[in-house]
């Protein structure tokens, strides 16, 4: 997902268990594997790997993030071209590309022959940038997006979008799957990971903005969170079965309006900006929503499903 | 949800099911039931009730909505005064509270003695006034939302809130049954069950609004809808976990940035708004919710979690 990179400390979620020191018999069996960069979800990814027993070296650009990784077993490397030697697949998961082609290209020539898996959220331009970078230094590489957050990884919960290519990608397919969970391929081009990520990230994000201004709504009336919270988780529940049919009448280019339509859901934006305006909430969010629907109403689609907006968003505005 | 309160024509989605008539037995043991409004959301209303054997009579300010229904065993009453003289449970299920007055108004006297749940989504402060009006009338009134696709009326997976005096709500209770699904009272304010309504929808039109917008996103990838939406449902998958961790929060009045906080949540946004506008889409809605969380960061909160913006929102914008 990408909403949990930055680098301040954060507890693994399995600190407290006991983790078995990788034994002789798994450094034989289990891939090494190097973890650059020691942000909450690069902690993570290197106690995932320790726990399935890969022998595993990590390194971080500030120091100090290795202190339990190393008491788990990790191998602490001082300097990142120590790193890149210390194991055949790479696992870069920092900040943003930048950071990335900072860390990694003075040690290109160490990284030579090895696989870089690049789990660091960035555009699907700077994704195919650094797959085209590490193709000049005779690099494999696969580009990753996590899906879910920190506490899944290493856990059946875990998710992640990999895309680039194929060879490279089924080679260090079993190492990754002590991730955990989910395990998807999108394809050669380097940068579908990342695009899928982005889009993914503007519905986390946009939904967890509505979520935030619902309690502050429901506040006005005295409502808990958590008593919202339960009806909330039960709205959630209807979203897959309506995702469904409005991706099926996208694909289609075909926006039926029969069992709810714009004009119908500006009028629910409407009902709702005037409670929030009474209370004297910021509205800013929804009024940018409503607009854009009564864009595509203005232009006549007012009859037509809300997909139809796909279409409206696609304009840019001016 | 009141997503789907228009009155255009909306096939019933049991309509080609073989619906049993009501029989003197049914008569004699199911509470007579008035459906006032025949949008697609009264319809399913009023399916709902012939399906479970209550005698139904159906009514709709234009004509020409009942001949389904009639054909299923309603009475189609010509007069909104015959309407409500047929049952004494009246269910009103309109546009909005204006639609609400302007039709049952002048049939107040009518009305007098009988129960009126009201259905019809709109505002906490008008679900109050309704009550008031009722109350000065002689009328028992029990103000609900409808929190379910039209679909799934009559089903287990409806769902309705309720509010309103209790001792009018444990009245109509086994009848409201037959809606189906779960059936809450949230207690004796009227206006409880429109406060949800309205908070929830906030949470669905935004999150719809996100959906849409991500589409629009991957394809500007070439990611057809419906590749997107399998992950998308993965998205919506770990919200209730999310959810219930920012209630907690935010009842708490404390918002730890530990696993994830809004100066990541922040850079997030910016590197979707970037690909966004690299595409030329329209961003405002995403711009709109990244400069909430910018405020809240400029006032010195970008370390805390994202739950702190229930507090921002609730400041006026100016």
């Amino acid at each position: 997902m990408g909403f949990e990179t930055t680098k301040e400390g954060y507890p693994l979620h399995n600190q407290n268990q006991q983790s078995p020191s990788p034994s002789i018999a798994s450094v034989g069996t289990r891939t090494p594997v190097t973890i650059v960069g020691l942000g909450p979800m690069g902690r993570a990814l290197a106690g995932a790997f320790l726990r399935a027993g890969h022998p595993t070296t990590v390194w971080n650009r500030s120091p100090g993030k290795a202190d339990d990784l190393a008491a788990q077993g990790a191998y602490r490397a001082d300097r990142i071209a120590d790193a890149v030697a210390a194991s055949p697949l790479v696992i870069v998961c920092v900040l943003n590309d930048d950071a990335v082609h900072a860390i990694l290209e003075p040690v290109a020539a160490a990284l030579k022959g090895r696989t870089l898996v690049n789990l660091t959220a960035d555009s699907p331009a700077r994704a195919r940038g650094t797959a085209a970078w590490a193709a000049e230094h005779g690099i494999d590489y696969v580009d990753g997006a996590i899906m879910t957050p920190t506490p899944t990884i290493g856990t059946p919960a875990a998710s992640v979008l990999y895309s680039g290519s194929s060879d490279a990608f089924e080679a260090v397919r079993p190492a990754l799957a002590s991730i955990g969970g989910a395990v998807s391929h999108l394809g050669d081009d380097p940068g579908r990971a990342a695009a899928f990520d982005v889009a993914l990230l503007d519905l986390f994000w946009t939904s967890m903005s509505g979520y935030v201004h619902a309690l502050a709504l429901a506040r006005t009336e005295n409502i808990p969170a958590r008593e919202l919270a339960v009806h909330a988780q039960g709205i959630v529940r209807i979203l897959p079965a309506i995702m469904t049919s409005i991706a099926d009448q996208v694909d289609a280019g075909r926006y039926p309006g029969d069992s709810s339509n714009l004009l119908s859901a500006a009028a629910g934006m409407t009902h709702i900006l005037h409670a929030a305006r009474h209370h004297g909430l910021d509205t800013s969010v929804l009024t940018a929503a409503k607009a854009i629907a009564q864009r595509a109403i203005d232009a006549g689609h007012g009859t037509e499903g809300f997909s139809r907006l796909v279409e409206e968003i696609r304009q840019p505005s001016v």
